[in-house]
């Protein structure tokens, strides 16, 4: 009988502790989630800060599921007048990464990456005025960025090597692949994983910013 | 004596049920550790496709603090050749801001919001081969791309409102602030705690993608 008052007494204690450990646990468990709007705040800006220009990648590929998820993180992006005077390029035959490499200048990138986006501004588009979208440059310039965003998020790697202005450059890709002359390519941007270790460089200088007054 | 037999028996059982749940929390946190990599993507695309135009503003203030973390974020964006040309002018000073509403056309949004950012080229600087800055309209569009998502992710609104290529109206903006000629201000970014509902839009179209040739 003495035998069940020993055993209450040991159950009792690890109950005990086996509820306070709950109790850590679950407090834990609550707090973190008490805080979501930081927590995704801080990843989304520590992406921002950890995107760098990827010029060297792996054989991995990357597949259309992935390119997709980055074109559609490219088309959220603002557009003047909501005009979305975008279009896209997808590029992931490796004879033509590789034509495209060996007929632009400066284009190393390309013979390494599994893929490719080429985003365009579509000049056969017109606004609601019936001009033509001259906001083409900024609107594409903006989806860019959220596709290299996206990229980096993804544990991919990205780099925008420039097209536009350069009208030579823009005609050497509009021909590589078969684009109509009203297609005009902002710049091609390698994807692949990334091969060493790049790292961000910190650009921040606060002579660069001015409060109310020049 | 048998009332701690009694008790044994209630005690084993409320300690079998405290260690199965713990055992369940516990799985559970550990199933969530295993994947911080998808994780990050996803809370990266989903504030990548939550941004939204905001125009309408609370009474609710924005720190020093606030926008400089936003600033922070914009020079992080890639720039042609590295020449990093932008600076920022950020107006927290309610005249100013109020000046620059009611000079402008169509700047409703500053009128209601606490600050507002002004992305702009510094036309003075020279690339390592004597150039001007030809590429300030698309590095200073991927920066302000860049403080539109770190908004979002703070839970902050903003919004695009278009100064270049309207020189009359980056006159307007240079002369409030007092900038020099060689500055050029792309865009004015009211920024403040979003008033109403603001949604997102869905702006994907497959159509706008071709792969490998057009």
């Amino acid at each position: 009988m003495n035998k069940f008052k020993i055993v209450s007494f040991v159950l009792a204690g690890s109950l005990a502790a086996s509820l306070a450990r709950l109790s850590y646990v679950s407090t834990n468990n609550t707090s973190e989630e008490a805080a979501p709007a930081i927590s995704k705040a801080a990843i989304v800006l520590e992406n921002i800060h950890a995107r760098k220009s990827v010029r060297s990648f792996t054989d991995q590929t990357v597949s259309r599921e992935q390119l997709d998820t980055l074109l559609r993180a490219a088309m959220a992006a603002p557009t003047g007048w909501d005009l979305r005077p975008w279009c896209f390029a997808v590029v992931d035959d490796r004879k033509v990464l590789d034509e495209l490499a060996e007929k632009m200048t400066h284009a190393d990138a390309l013979k390494q990456a599994p893929a490719a986006i080429v985003v365009c501004g579509d000049m056969s588009m017109t606004d609601r005025n019936g001009n033509k979208p001259e906001l083409w440059e900024y609107d594409c310039s903006l989806a860019s960025e959220n596709l290299l965003l996206a990229a980096e998020a993804m544990g991919l790697g990205a780099v925008w090597m420039k097209v536009s202005p350069d009208a030579e450059r823009m005609d050497v890709v509009r021909s590589v692949l078969g684009m109509p002359k009203y297609i005009s390519p902002l710049n091609v941007i390698p994807v692949g994983y990334p091969k060493g270790n790049p790292q961000p460089k910190d650009k921040y200088d606060a002579n660069n910013i001015h409060y109310n007054e020049w």
